[in-house]
């Protein structure tokens, strides 16, 4: 164990994993040895990038706080949100489409009856959402646990405002015994994503927008099916082919109707997976289950 | 750029990075991105790993202030650390070998003339250090900027201590016209890494140990050389098969003698290597060049 040098050193590295209890944290830790190691050998990475890499990461973790999650941003800007969702939901065709989870849902959200206003003051064109949570075959699910959370007209989620006083565009609603719900909430409307911090300045060094096509997120649970976690897009938006996060899948983009007296309708209908295969469902708070 | 999929995701956000004016940040975004995204596929990560991944790097992120580097930490673990140290200092034989740098350095400490005792009260056994600064061809290096900083006989840097006053076991001396240098400490004694926070529950639950066999840090730096980051270990340490962070190197483990009145005296002779590829020189501070 002495002498390691850039060839032997992943393996002495993966040889004092050998331990490991759990074989799949042992799975997981080695790949990511390898894969980690692989990427310093390939770039040839020196010293003086290691050490901005350690000062990256670091502010990064700094920018976190209950309100924001920097690092769900920089997983997001680098495709490996994306990458996990589609590994992890390859569904039977007809099934409503996943796309990435985001950082600012949060658990604990108000509830709703039908028909209330989940905006809840937050600016915006009015819009009222309709749809359905459906099996595979069509039959209704009911009581389903639909959470459902936008930014409004100005690009932000409330978790955004630094005078948040109560949540704004995000509810907790339940399908009805035919499988229905409504509400009403404003237009969502493309936003950026937060900037101000470290994945900010590498969107700038690398040239990238930060902008993410309107999008309202829908989070479904219901017992005997897969958690869905999903958005539905504005058919239309700027930025559908160049989501600053790579979440966009064409079923998902939906037409919003505009009204004669100016407001809008949106109606879609979601199909839920069975759950044979159900994953645990999706937080961002640390109660997440650890492999070790 | 719609339905991306695991397969074609990597390739989507590669494309994304095609105006990167810096080739430099380009080439390694690149890498990084074909890399991480190929250790999620080949573990076909779950979305409840991801999220545990999430909050892991947060509480790291949040685990680091002024006085404790937890990325650092988590690098030298990994064993990402010293093959960077590998991958950068490829060295003429003859020449002093390198180690990481750890998260310990403190730039600025208190500047001491040849004799004194940098301990400046640290507990441990007494211990002189002599020592030179050489060229490849024998010739002394004058003026040569000479960091050292240690751990104490209770395996504590002094800015792991609450109740730091002034620094402790760290200083800065300058080699002579021959030179030569020589200071007054403690003896280096194996020491665990802080295991108290993130990393310490990864080395828990693969049932790794968290020492370091004991060893003196230093940083040489003078004109026209590359900047020497190392260690002197100390011979008979039971951690030199097995270092936490994979550091040890067979040419930098050297006898501590006892003298008869119970102290120590260590010489140990450094030969610098010219600055033709030289890199810059490290720091942990926020000052470290981006590559953007």
């Amino acid at each position: 164990m002495r002498n390691l040098d850039q060839y032997n050193i992943t393996q002495a590295v993966i040889a004092r994993l050998a331990q490991t209890p759990d074989p799949r944290l042992k799975q997981v830790l080695t790949s990511l040895v390898q894969h980690l190691h692989a990427f310093a050998r390939e770039v040839k990475l020196t010293e003086a990038e290691w050490a901005y890499g350690i000062d990256f990461l670091t502010r990064v973790g700094h920018t976190c706080d209950d309100q924001r999650q920097e690092f769900i941003l920089l997983s997001d800007t680098l495709g490996l949100s994306m990458l996990t969702v589609a590994l992890n939901n390859d569904k039977p065709k007809g099934c409503t489409e996943a796309t990435v989870f985001g950082p600012f849902h949060v658990e604990g959200a108000p509830q709703f009856e039908h028909g209330a206003d989940v905006a809840n003051g937050a600016p915006g064109q009015p819009c009222t959402v309709r749809g359905s949570v459906r099996a595979l075959d069509g039959t209704p699910v009911a009581g389903a646990v639909i959470d459902v959370w936008q930014a409004d007209a100005e690009g932000k989620y409330d978790v955004q405002r630094d005078d948040l006083v109560h949540a704004q565009g995000r509810g907790v609603l339940r399908s009805g015994a035919d499988g229905r719900f409504h509400f009403q909430s404003v237009v969502a409307e493309p936003y950026p994503i937060p900037d101000d911090g470290p994945v900010g300045e590498m969107l700038r060094a690398t040239k990238r927008h930060p902008w993410r096509p309107a999008h309202l997120h829908f989070r479904i649970q219901a017992p005997g099916y897969q958690t869905l976690v999903t958005h539905v897009f504005r058919d239309g938006d700027p930025y559908l082919d160049s989501d600053a996060v790579f979440g966009v899948r064409e079923s998902l983009v939906a037409n919003w109707v505009q009204q004669p007296d100016g407001s809008y309708s949106l109606d879609f209908d979601f199909v839920l997976n069975p759950a044979s295969a159900q994953a645990p469902p999706l937080t961002r708070s640390t109660e997440a289950s650890p492999t070790a």
